[in-house]
């Protein structure tokens, strides 16, 4: 299987090669394999998780407020694609004892690793049929889920939350429909705001998208603004331990370059391997405002996944 | 609807009448409604949940340490009954722009909100036909979901967490396949842990059942030990945030009484309005040892659900 | 369990009797109960099925023509309320061996018995909580099927196929959107084709409706023309051993009568355990014209199913 | 992708190459495509479907009994792999007009191409990343099924069927484990019966096997008497419709030849293009005896399915 990879990477190259006008091209193996954290690590930005980092998080818990930045899931909500999440109740089993015990549960049919309020793992994305740490696509990807990256890896994370209020610095509610943040936007608005990021931060960029889930699905999930490569690249500078946004994709989408599909994904999971934190609720933090707290979320430990749905919290 | 519910109440209590023997009967509805959280509370012990037990739970965060109390997620898991995980990759789509960027996700189908490690919401149990605050089951069962009691109103609880370790104080492993704990079991054990109960705590009950988990499946579901009546009833009395332990019931199974099918449901989910915690991992807990600390658990916000697999930790 | 339904039973019409303005109510059970092919007898119609009805309707194969009356099963099909066919390509699985032999599969996640052209099995529908032949909703059904009545005693169906163009009478392409077909209307089309139904007939009703299947979906499950009560009656006293239409309730839906639903689901399935055939193509038979032949329709043997999904053809 | 795929294909025999000692190996393309029916034709053996093969198979019905060839599809089936079928019964639910119509219905989750009674289409098998016909498997798999060789293109096939009894032949009422049936067992077995084939027929190999369905599952799928390379070859140059047993693979396996996974799928589905119908229920047949018969089959017309779950009966 090496040499076949070997092989579909050398041509996937030849062919990328040819292709002169992107903006952007994936790095080749060897300008990002090892990664920062070591050929063999799995982990990525999510090595920032340590005590050091919770203490410093709990620091920041004063009122013990907590806000709710997860969307419900249901069918109602705005899908990517084909996915969806089903649920069928089951008819309530009555237990035959005495003391008339019903009980229910149900069926969810849902590609549970993204929708709704969504933590990417490492496994989701590839460029061409290489993975975080150039793992091999085929060798790690089986029918029932990833042998190496599965995000049952990762645990709660816990991490000083800042908020970056890009919607805010530019006296909107929201964004337009494919705005592309710059590296200025969120230089500026942490400048704004009196922030500085820190090696580890759970960054949570606000473009008040978020305002369309539910109301205008198909708008929802036609564009989103977000962070561009500039950006994504200046924020990999800032080695956090996960980067959200209030929108499907946390980057801009589509991407200016009509030659690029999302090509944040592959600057954040792929090169860099920081987490991305999708489809959040920001618009109570803006409210408050709160633009520093814990952030807490609880990826599903689900065997080979790439990726689960989350139900994060701010606490202040 | 009304009526004819009623009349299967009736019903179902008459049927009850006539059984004597078994040690427990479920409270009639005069007994138990309104619960102490008033006629219309949805929320029960989750309603503990404020900026005061967040405070109190984070002056707990003193090392930073953190213990994942989750299993993995995986067809391998011990099922009850028919339940399943199944998480099925799909095909890698490559997409056609010039960075090849190739994505993956999986489809997932289980009863989500009960397999793994996992949080029980109200609309799981019933007493005959009626649900915690009296609900009656066909006004508020629809084919995909409750349109109350359901689990997305739960969101992230962080409370002091007890760990009360029942296997320690009996100097075994593992207590016997269908032990019942006793209230003077709990008691004991937190006189010789030197700790004391407190209204909105989450509660854990170590039983030392989880060694099994993967390793005797069918041993596993077929029994466990854990709390009986006496010990749930007086933990009610205690006024948790919730109540958890490391097997599949939480309450012993089979009931001494075979005219009682799981009544610990009942009493604690129907009756007193207290969320149950199962399938918790607490070795690491017990091990290190570490019996009073910040626990946090985020339930998925699943629209109409009765329950949701999580991936808790304690932190200390 | 029998007292509850019982009591359910006489609460139901109870409560059916204070409706008056309703132009058909359901007879009660002691008026259709046994059904004609006994008290105990779960195949209703499908007794029909016997040599001498293969023999009948093998006679009729003259040419060797054989016309498809399926449409392709695909999530672009209409659906029925949250009804869907979803279809997971597995990825590839190379077995080791130097053979190089690759297996592709799929999974499919599906109302099964009730999407696409489709057969109705008598598990379907219910009076209250009766089904046919009088059976008790709660005695049968359980959570993974029912235990009588299951569509999997049908088995493969031959017969006479009639085909009653109701549009070429009307000389239309498509009958209006919520046309009720009568008795007369029948009557007259039979005596125009020169053709007279028999006992144990496969009676297909063309309306043209299936033009707009997967042209006009929205318009498809909104309404259709169809048979009305009056029809279905006359029909159930011709002693068919099907009843299908190029629709997808066979029936005319909505029902004139606004205090009905889907009468002539109850008059067939529930009253005379007439099976029904839903979503047939029947366009090609009318152009040919092809009026009698053989049908053959093969419902899966999905134990405990309340319908299947099918692929019929006539053959002349 | 066609240079990609060439390019894996290459490697693929180059590999192949390498490994001498095995018994068979796969024909390379140009040794097998076009197939017999020509480069483009996606229909193989469904070709002989035609009205002379209907009325040679009709010709066949002169008492009109039906035996029905199919096992029911339930959860207690065995299963290949992690395949499975499970249906969800829904709550019953209840219209809310006047005339109290309950509806019932299933969701079913399933591999239901390749569960129970089934039938193999072209696109389940390959050769490599090559299918019937050297269709490329990137270029005709989606995530959502195959857009050429789709199971939706067969319809309903007629033929006249040939019961080839081997079991009887070799006087047992079950080969043993891995029997690999010969073309000379074939032939014998055709003598002593008195029957000898004809092109467009579809053939059905009883070995006994499916005594142990349902019975003893882990038997019945770790292994099965059927036919080897040799049979295969053998009934490929008698040009039939279809080829069935009742067994899980039609083939013996595992394979004498441990280097051999699965040959004859490769043969019959890649090479010939003849379709499989699989898990046959075929001892009625041997009990009447009936030996020669109208064989009637109906796969579901899935989208873009490799093969479909189906109720195939003979007809005499």
């Amino acid at each position: 299987m090496t040499v076949r990879s070997a092989l579909i990477l050398a041509l996937t190259f030849a062919c990328a090669g040819i292709v002169r006008a992107q903006s952007w091209q994936p790095p080749p193996a060897n300008q990002r394999c090892p990664s920062r954290w070591g050929a063999a690590d799995p982990r990525g930005s999510a090595n920032h998780m340590n005590p050091a980092a919770v203490l410093r998080a709990a620091r920041l818990i004063r009122t013990g407020e907590v806000f709710e930045l997860a969307h419900v899931l249901s069918p109602s909500m705005p899908f990517f694609g084909t996915r969806r999440f089903d649920l069928h109740t089951k008819r309530t089993f009555m237990n035959p004892q005495a003391n008339h015990r019903g009980s229910n549960e149900e069926l969810v049919i849902s590609e549970i690793g993204h929708v709704g309020t969504q933590f990417d793992g490492f496994a989701h994305q590839t460029i061409g049929t290489s993975l975080y740490n150039c793992l091999a696509l085929d060798e790690v990807a089986t029918r029932n889920g990833f042998t190496k990256l599965g995000v049952e890896n990762v645990g709660t994370l816990m991490a000083r939350g800042v908020l970056i209020d890009v919607a805010r610095l530019k006296q909107v509610d929201v964004l337009p429909d494919a705005y592309e943040i710059t590296a200025a936007d969120l230089q500026q608005a942490l400048t704004r705001q009196n922030l500085a990021l820190q090696p580890g931060d759970a960054v949570l960029v606000r473009t008040g998208w978020s305002t369309f889930w539910e109301k205008d699905n198909a708008r929802y999930v036609k564009s989103n603004p977000g962070i561009g490569i500039g950006a994504a690249q200046w924020l990999a500078s800032q080695n956090p331990m996960l980067v959200g946004s209030d929108n499907w994709s946390v980057e801009v989408a589509p991407n200016p370059d009509a030659n690029l599909s999302l090509p944040v994904h592959q600057v954040m999971l792929v090169v860099h391997g920081i987490h991305l934190l999708e489809n959040l609720k920001l618009e109570v933090l803006a409210a408050a405002p709160v633009q520093e707290f814990a952030l807490v979320v609880q990826p599903l430990k689900i065997a080979g996944g790439t990726g689960s749905t989350v139900a994060p919290v701010a606490i202040r």
